[in-house]
């Protein structure tokens, strides 16, 4: 159905989330029309496209507006259907999947931003959590090559973002990835060298430990 | 394939999360276990089938766990897929649906605990959103008998169990629901009244009541 679709995704560059829906929009390949948002002046687009919370990513499938990141990508899933399915086909395997997804976007996500957003205490709890949940993502992944029980799918397009970020977790939150969670650094290693989908879509490693800099700069932490 | 399975679901009574469960797999017609958890004193059964995060509800189907209400919700429709879908089948309402559920598990839930939980300013500003939340959804519902297009489904099951709470949110939150919402309240009224899956699972109001009058007491708000 691509020939007469418009599709339009309102994102920033940087978002963890975004990174999730443009990979999967890779994975179809499904083109659309890009446009960055400003986050500090959001623009009457995004606030009539998502009143209820005003955040990217949001994807304007001809006309109708889909919000949250992870109801992106199944609706992307749903709507071309014809190739590279993007959940596991066995309910149980899938579920986990949407588990793991989840707790990548309620906990993780916020931990990793505690990393180099805040100080002392915060920080050291942050750091601890951060770095157990990682490895609770590594007993998932196991000796498999991807997540997804048959190939690269919804799981690991919801964790691979993290990878443009691990410069910035090794510095601010004092860690070794690969010494800490060997498989896992495999694992985004293995996505970015066979995934173009991943390769093309993830930002350069020092744009986003530039970015964070700035920020803590902002925020008076350096 | 029902005649095979172990279902087991541990739950709490008066938990909004639990009841979405229940109801979904009252709509299924599934025959379950139900094991009341002791929130206060959470048994190794809870922990050792959601070590992530120790919240019920958990689904135990034939020994394997599956947690957080939306996903076991999706993962009941998935695996006993013979009868009552409980999603629309059209990719974009199912992806509303899906919207507004989270909004309700990440925002309302919250919004309407603090009526009963919080004093002062707080309590004030939660009840201005929480207020502002419900008129979303009666503007999502509209003059429609069910949130589902085709019949009650997933939203429908995620907002319902409010309905149980409703008389706390009234008294505590000094609101008249049936003035600022009547679409809602007759929406309420007609899942009740038509569906058993509902009638057959919510609590007593006035057992919601005396236990959310216990909560206060132990907080020492009344």
């Amino acid at each position: 159905m691509e020939g007469e679709d418009e599709v339009i995704l309102l994102d920033f560059w940087a978002s963890r989330y975004g990174m999730k829906v443009r990979i999967a929009l890779a994975e179809k390949g499904i083109p659309y029309e890009y446009k960055e948002q400003d986050l500090m002046n959001k623009s009457q687009l995004l606030l009539d496209m998502n009143p209820v919370h005003k955040k990217i990513p949001v994807l304007i499938h001809n006309g109708r507006p889909v919000c949250e990141s992870g109801i992106i990508v199944r609706y992307i899933d749903d709507v071309w259907n014809d190739k590279a399915p993007l959940f596991p086909s066995d309910p149980y395997a899938k579920a986990r999947a949407m588990f793991w997804a989840d707790f990548i976007d309620k906990k993780l996500n916020q931990l990793g931003k505690n990393l180099y957003t805040t100080n002392g205490e915060e920080h050291e709890s942050s750091r601890k959590e951060f770095l157990g949940g990682l490895k609770l993502l590594e007993g998932e992944l196991g000796d498999k090559p991807y997540f997804g029980v048959e190939s690269f799918s919804f799981l690991d397009l919801s964790l691979i973002p993290f990878n443009s970020w691990f410069l910035v977790y090794e510095m601010y939150g004092k860690l070794n990835l690969e010494h800490e969670c060997p498989k896992l650094t495999a694992w985004a290693k293995r996505c970015v060298e066979n995934k173009e989908s991943v390769s093309n879509t993830l930002p350069d490693k020092s744009k986003i430990l530039a970015f964070s800099q700035d920020r803590r700069k902002k925020l008076g932490l350096e």
